[in-house]
């Protein structure tokens, strides 16, 4: 690893880090920007399914770092900046001083993806999720469960969004994923591999709580706003988590790590 | 409610209101900024343990929100401005174009605010929170799941905080609580009126999900980043969230769900 260092903040070898906020927004062919020791830990390590392209990091982080970036493979060139410079290239304040531009890994095909999944999996399905902290917590917490796979209906949010990658500690880079399903394919893929999919909706008259799980199960979970459709609710097993009386309201990260934590603990159901 | 149409950005009437963002970080003498028409929903309900003082609203949301503000009490003043107006208020670009000032309720002497709770309780103790969206979920789950109260240790920021109270969906407006306690205050009053204090642990050898709960339980949740201290632990009974092999990371806003789930629909101890 040999630091090239940048002293332009229009030097074209970080022109893919310029102006990170409104470029984030644009979607860039396969490319993404995370940001972070923790993600950069992620983006080096065997674990993640995308390939590191490019590094940006401020002159003050290189020796802290240098044992993560001696793991990047070798033609991945470490660009370092003072971090007047990386201000300046990135449009704000980059007070983490690390930026690490990633490809995304080709679109899985999502029969394929399924089928590699054991007899006992949980799989993270999610319509119409419109907020990137919630997305980036999602993840999160489908890799802290173990769950096999994610998939994402087309309304849902890029998770490859920098504020994603980073709430999530990097689980986006690491989680096998299919995006542009429509719900009910979803669940006709799941279906048909013996999944049950349970549609998380407050409405629900079976309690999470006293669901035995079987042995694959997927979780729906629906938009932060309006929830998951009614046609969608009525193909899948609904189930609900009981909340005190006046206040029936969970983020939908924070329902996705409640009912991950009860299937991947609960008794299974009698085959 | 006869709205009071404000044309400059610097009216005294709105002063509170001026430049929201920074003043947010600085405190002000038992007062506080919401923003949103959830929050506002709460502060104008009978749910509230905090007054509204004043409000300031964009005059496109006027008609809509004309229901919920004619709950305010009638001493309570309501501004209407132009969107630019609001925005040159604010300091920044008030989407939601809604902005409540609320007076905080009376520090609640711990002792008392317990004293009040029924046989079966569940309480909320964290420590160290730095984070205001994770401060807001705190509270919002503490809401979801019928917890009695909040306790917050002199380490962890101000749920008041216009970003948590947000997040909180107003469950900070609504839930009991006590700040500025030491961990080991915290524990000592909780024990001494029949509590089992749980501190959450990655490290624990008891596993959350085999736990029979004692009829009247509290979680203690460390910092996002280093956890709890040992000799806190050593004093309540640690408990562990089970996690995939590799990722044993969940933020503790997440940690206070699955905690809370489990807690008010496990099948309590046997007395």
């Amino acid at each position: 690893m040999t630091p090239i260092t940048v002293f332009d903040p229009d030097d074209p070898r970080v022109a893919a880090f310029r102006d990170v906020k409104e470029r984030d927004l644009t979607g860039r062919q396969g490319l993404f920007v995370a940001e972070g020791e923790v993600v950069l830990r992620v983006l080096a390590s065997r674990a993640s399914v995308c390939a590191p392209v490019s590094v940006l990091i401020a002159e003050k982080r290189l020796e802290g770092l240098r044992e993560v970036l001696e793991r990047l493979p070798s033609d991945v060139p470490v660009h370092v900046a003072a971090q007047a410079v990386l201000n300046a290239v990135a449009g704000f304040d980059l007070h983490r001083g690390i930026l690490a531009l990633g490809r995304k890994p080709n679109p899985a095909e999502p029969g394929a993806l399924l089928d590699r999944l054991p007899e006992r999996a949980v799989v993270v399905m999610a319509c119409g999720i419109g907020n990137h902290d919630n997305m980036g917590g999602l993840f999160r917490n489908a890799a802290a469960f173990g769950a096999g796979a994610v998939l994402l209906d087309p309304t849902c949010c890029d998770p490859f969004y920098r504020k994603a990658i980073r709430v999530s500690v990097g689980a986006v880079l690491r989680t096998p994923m299919a995006t542009g399903l429509e719900a009910g394919s979803m669940i006709d893929l799941l279906q048909g591999r013996g999944f049950e999919v349970l549609a998380l909706t407050p409405s629900a008259d079976q309690a999470l709580a006293e669901l035995a799980p079987a042995p694959r199960t997927a979780i729906l979970l629906g938009s932060e706003g309006p929830g998951l459709p009614g046609e969608i609710i009525a193909r899948c097993r609904p189930v609900g988590i009981r909340m005190a009386g006046g206040f029936d309201s969970l983020n939908v990260a924070a329902t996705s790590a409640v009912a991950l934590h009860h299937i991947t603990t609960a008794k299974l159901a009698e085959g």
